[in-house]
């Protein structure tokens, strides 16, 4: 299979070392639109052949858009129009919902079919390209019923080769958990650091104390902005909601607190602290479940 | 040197493995009003002898107090009244200016030594302890004025053996920026985590999802609550204040992104993404600094 990359950033380069790496492929070519990141791209040896976007389109018999989701929006519906009969295009957007309603009408959109590789780090580019960043995560296949089943089986080899676990759900379902699970993680943690700054002029003498699990909490503040300010944009009534809902938690736990609530201050942690099962059990889960899941998707249902 | 650490959870007992292994004291005796974590503790081998409270204090050159801060103001007065007239006693709090009230009319007050070793995990008890948690971190000691220059010395050269870094400065300064650093986050991640648990109620639907960042961001609420709310009521006003500033970004957030002003959302990201600078730039300061502050620190000024 030739596969095609198109942006060789953080996750387009990891996916194309990956691929190279364990022989998915018989050719990895790539694009980026960004002539420094291309010639980085090409230094590093991420993919076998940096090419024209039509030249990379052409060649192709699957190709993976990851790109910043604006920019999805508009290259999507251009690489349908110019790709063959028997090619896949798949994205790796954060969002869903905007950029599957983008390609609704296409006479191809059963070719293309919509994923999220639930992976990443707070950094960005070329140079920040990782071998095995996706092993063991989740990756999500969005209404699928859009898409021929060859197409999604194509797409399905691809995350088997990358070892996600692969769920599927509808594009709405899809926005609404991720503004919670992911999209709102990364509103805390740009907001932290800014109150942060601002209090602390001083930068010296606070960040002194710094050790004290400030470090993992504004790890996601270190975030591209180009990246992430048009997610927040197409997901935008999604994480508002998750905003408020996340303001209205702070104001109680600020209420509890001033009345030197004791009691209720720590059943309201008790509470959080069962996030800790959650994410073992997860850990635990991940491997029994990926099975029967990819069968359930593979009948093209719904899956909740 | 005899030492005796009063306490054996987390912090008590990864001090006890460090100074057994790197030999700092002759001796380390340890004592827990918790049954169970006391027998645990002897279990792991984490001290040479548990002991009762008094006959641990009785022996110490250095007692080391490492039990949640509420405990500590009912534990430090007593401590100082029947230790000898040349040990010291040294605490590992995260707050500091009410623990200094509490003992600062004590006839002994000069024998302790205000402290707090910017180290931890998300995990408590004995069997959370590990060697080397505290290494290249930053301990902060305050009010040094307030203590013999011989007590200070002595806890200066057991956080060397800890292989910390060594600030100073006063309990309300102290106060002020943990608030921000790290009593902040914590909230942030608790209030988070509560947030999503609430929101997604269908926890196997959604936390197919954690991947994307939100491991790191809800780390901290996985701290415990007998630890933590006396930690935030202690240090109830900075807190308040704390939580305060961060939902008024938030609050600013949720109005650029509800306007889609696109421009100043970016702006706002990037400024947060100053963090990855401070924090790098500070991990390369940490030795060069070190010394000249222990200096500055031993001639007994306030420093900055």
């Amino acid at each position: 299979m030739k596969v095609a990359v198109i942006g060789l950033g953080l996750i387009g380069g990891s996916v194309a070392l990956d691929l190279k790496t364990r022989k998915f492929a018989t050719s990895v070519v790539g694009f980026d639109s960004n002539p420094t990141n291309a010639r980085l791209a090409k230094k590093l040896k991420l993919v076998d052949q940096v090419l024209s976007l039509k030249r990379a389109i052409h060649s192709a018999d699957l190709i993976v858009l990851a790109v910043p989701v604006d920019m999805i929006l508009k290259l999507l519906p251009k690489i349908l129009d110019q790709m063959g009969d028997r090619a896949v295009v798949t994205d790796v957007g954060s969002t869903k919902q905007e950029i599957c309603k983008a390609v609704i009408e296409h006479p191809r959109r059963s070719q293309y079919v919509a994923s999220h590789p639930m992976a990443g780090t707070e950094n960005s580019g070329p140079a920040a390209a990782i071998r095995g960043l996706f092993d063991q995560k989740t990756a999500v296949i969005c209404d699928r019923w859009s898409s021929q089943a060859w197409a999604v089986e194509r797409v399905e080899s691809f995350y088997d080769c990358l070892k996600m676990r692969i769920v599927s759900m509808a594009s709405s379902e899809h926005d609404y958990h991720v503004a919670f699970v992911s999209h709102l993680s990364h509103v805390s943690s740009f907001v932290l650091a800014n109150t942060v700054l601002e209090k602390e002029k001083n930068v010296n003498a606070i960040f002194d104390l710094a050790g004290g699990g400030f470090e993992s909490t504004v790890r996601l503040a270190k975030s591209s902005p180009q990246m992430w300010s048009p997610i927040f944009l197409q997901n935008r009534v999604a994480v508002l909601s998750a905003i408020d809902a996340y303001i209205e938690s702070l104001e109680q736990f600020r209420k509890l607190l001033k009345a030197k609530n004791s009691g209720h201050l720590q059943a309201t942690m008790q509470n959080a602290n069962r996030i800790r099962k959650v994410l073992d059990n997860l850990k635990g889960q991940k491997n029994d479940r990926r099975r029967s899941q990819v069968k359930e998707s593979i009948n093209g249902k719904k899956s909740k």
